[in-house]
């Protein structure tokens, strides 16, 4: 039984979602499919990266995951499937969306997905994910040896995360996430807090780090490391987004007290 | 193992299609269930057929499509099963949401589900997803023959896409959906494209189809064949809904040059 | 095949649905997991605890239903298992979002989850769905003894529906649950409504409870026995939300004509 995860930014009102799990139902019916999220927002392959790579390390290793946020498709940019040296494959275009999931050390081959074979015909020119991607890891799943899919290359198209500036005693990072419960999640790791700090995010500023969100009222803004590893800033029983006023992008400090 | 779809106006808010899968698991473990969408706008029949249209064909062809989008229900309005000559099964209200998924040349037979046996007891007012529909869903997957389920029918409800107006040089057709990234499809056919266009919705003009939405600046509006063949205006990296400011039933021509 | 359900406030935009999934998959690969709902408002413990004591009767008794409605992640709120006397083991907090599902006289045993070799190390602060109550699920669907996962304890924290008052000739009661049409659920069941009523919900007042929705003419006010066996307030193919003005928590009078 093999896993095959999907990470989108098609939502779940249209039926996008699920005439790909179709065509891998009847190309794979042995497949387990998996969401892992379709409310990557639209054309957005940063978020899309940062949540495939969040999810990859707790599904099996041998999982094959479909990544499908694809601003360029229908164009010359590349279809692509990485496989690492765990043994997962990665599925989907080569504009970065794949590539926080699978860093330079970790990726054993890449393959350009060039036989039409293995596609659906006709393919159209505005939904790879049901024409490519999901027959691609239909084919996979069955067990087809990447190689049969095209000819290898060196490369991908690399994202990164804004990285945090730091200067004495203080550091900017920046929200790269920010989620349902309207909590922000900062590309400041649990290493960059050592000591007693102030965290700075818009008008707000938080002192220290908790435990829990219970650590404060309700109400009350509240740092934690969160289960990312990453530093958040959340709004006990309520929304950050909506208390804080803040927004993807917007810039954090830490200052030490 | 059968594939099981489900399509509805429920949402993903409630634990409506949950429910459904329980009855589901209970009665007809083995079955693969599958969820095509349940964002059709409530009591939307029309965009229920349309989606359920688009998806069968890319599933298996012995899959049970289920689809409640159903206004009339705990009224006379009949419950059935339409068998196609392709071994598809389609479950779900009369009221021409099946329709557009059944074309009449296409059908093998309609049974009226009338055999109460194979509905859970007590039945609700208000929900025969859960009571009618997932059971009869999961009678179907075990084996039962449609013929079980009640008597056959000649006929059923049926819904039809508004129609292309032609004149000489000229074609005004509609909007009939809008995804979730806000690209407006419509009911022009890839055939009534031929030559040079120029397409009109709201009081945006669009000078031909592209091959992809990449073809033109970002925040530019294009049109493309999509992957229903039919012509869509989008907007690259944006939201047509938004800047073309169109919604389902607005009109669009589309002219000569 | 064991059946795993999920009930959370998490949402369907972010991959920690996704997340937990990965975690079933790789310990319990032949579990069967089915969403009841992840729509449950953020933090509302008490409606996380209704949608779970509606969809239980609806899955196989043998089935595992976690639940994480947790404003209480970190803290020293309890994690538990609730084994019922039919077959059914409940995994969750200990803050109510249990106990709907499980009336006193229906729990064979509970289990504080304290055993943490059945967890993911390390344990993040934040999301104890994919860290303590997915591992956990997945042991018990592998066939682990509940009793392995920690001491037996002999209560639960309850959670109870606002009660309906009851005086000469009239009744009030609340709207309970607002659903994705815009329906409001009451917690009035259907044996308080004998003879001839007249409903008042906002400015709203409605003559009878009917048949089914069609009772009454489009965009009208119509009460029904919703399919939970309680009284709901809609507006037929419309929203009473929105022409009723009603929320969860106002009142509703139930007046004898």
């Amino acid at each position: 039984m093999t896993v095959v995860t999907l990470t989108t930014d098609f939502g779940m009102t249209d039926p996008f979602v699920g005439i790909m799990k179709g065509v891998l139902a009847t190309r794979a019916p042995d497949a387990t499919v998996i969401d892992v999220s379709h409310g990557v927002p639209p054309q957005d392959v940063l978020a899309g990266a940062l949540v495939l790579r969040q999810a990859v390390p707790y599904f099996p290793p041998d999982a094959i995951h479909v990544a499908v946020v694809d601003p360029g498709v229908g164009t010359s940019r590349r279809a692509i499937c990485v496989a690492t040296t765990a043994g997962t494959l990665l599925v989907g275009p080569d504009n970065g969306v794949l590539s926080l999931a699978a860093p330079p050390d970790s990726v054993a081959k890449v393959v350009h997905l060039t036989q039409e074979r293995f596609f659906l015909s006709p393919r159209s020119a505005t939904f790879h994910g049901r024409d490519v991607f999901a027959p691609v890891a239909a084919a996979l799943a069955n067990g087809t040896d990447p190689a049969a899919l095209g000819p290898a290359i060196g490369d991908i198209e690399r994202l990164a995360l804004p990285p945090v500036a730091r200067s004495a005693g203080s550091l900017t990072g920046q929200v790269i996430y920010v989620d349902h419960f309207g909590n922000l999640t900062t590309n400041v790791a649990e290493s960059d807090l050592m000591g007693e700090v102030t965290i700075g995010v818009a008008a707000v500023r938080v002192r220290g780090v908790s435990a829990s969100y219970a650590a404060v009222g309700r109400g009350e803004p509240v740092a934690v490391v969160n289960s990312w590893g990453l530093l958040e800033i959340a709004v006990r029983d309520g929304s950050a987004r909506q208390t804080v006023g803040a927004k993807a992008g917007d810039p954090v400090t830490i200052e030490r007290r």
